[in-house]
């Protein structure tokens, strides 16, 4: 869940939130997301950290709104977390078939995931992201291990490599509910089995 | 399994072998996998198509000799097929992770699936390959439905971006075997569950 469409009562011009954004595109860049803090992208963006807080609560959100990301802690892991937990598998396949259904969203993903393939310093900040905000939280909140995590992020990684980059038939026109019911069993396997 | 290594009795340079795999490339590239023919490849290295089909039994092992793969549908099919049914997921999952457990064979399939992220060229003869030649082959020899045998591509592929391209922690240190345990029930699911 991310703030700032509407600032509210905070001071910030109509670009204020972009401008931040371009800041955290820069200090990610040369950081790494680890090292990055909010308080150097404030000063990058030459606003007060207070600011940087109001539009973003947290570092993980700022670069999933950097970098134009749909799946961030703050969707998956309510998802994850609101059901029973025999229905995660479900829950979560079809989450992200949802939310990479539409170009718009899925295109700043498959991007990052390009420049990760293909460049060592994006490798980096991707991998940060994915391991200590993303994966490891999931993990932590659910009691299930890291590993087990990263095997269910695997399952969904290569589906929508094969869908949407490599296009392999019949899996790039599959129906959406054909694919959760293929794929829940594997995701709850590894959350819960 | 490629022939070529001792040519036996049929004429050829030391070099020859290397030459129809270099005119392989450029056909391949030029053409695509499904376009391409033997005796395209033979015409392009100036030889008889029967020498080509001397060295290389199909255009499938040609290809994966061409682009130095380790896994091509003669050691993937027989592998799936020799020994118990209900043990194909861990067969798979330990063929696969040994195969590419070394850089020498790991790098240059890696190198293809980064030109096939990135270039749409490169993802269209990969895409054949993999439809037409290895997945569609193992799908048929099984009499298992292609969407499940891509989902089982799916999750191996992930994996292997995880552990060696994005290097995610746990994931890129884990011994084989406990991969081994976790995913091999996954794959058994996709081919007979």
């Amino acid at each position: 869940m991310t703030t700032g469409r509407r600032p509210g009562r905070r001071p910030g011009s109509a670009d204020t939130r972009g401008e931040i954004l371009a800041a955290a595109r820069r200090v990610f860049a040369e950081k790494g997301f680890d090292k990055a803090t909010v308080r150097g992208i404030a000063r990058e963006a030459r606003v007060d950290p207070a600011l940087v807080h109001h539009y973003f609560a947290t570092k993980e959100n700022m670069f999933a709104a950097a970098m134009q990301l749909p799946l961030t802690p703050d969707v998956v892991v309510p998802t994850v977390l609101d059901g029973p937990r025999e229905q995660i598998g479900e829950r979560l396949v079809r989450l992200i078939l949802t939310v990479t259904a539409t170009p718009e969203t899925r295109e700043p993903m498959i991007a990052l995931i390009r420049s990760a393939m293909t460049h060592e310093q994006a490798a980096g900040i991707f991998r940060e992201f994915l391991s200590n905000a993303l994966l490891l939280r999931v993990s932590q909140t659910l009691d299930v291990p890291h590993l087990r995590i990263e095997a269910a992020f695997a399952q969904m990684f290569g589906v929508l490599m094969a869908r949407y980059v490599l296009r392999l038939e019949p899996m790039a026109s599959a129906d959406p509910e054909e694919l959760v019911e293929l794929l829940a069993p594997t995701i709850q396997r590894y959350f819960t089995g």
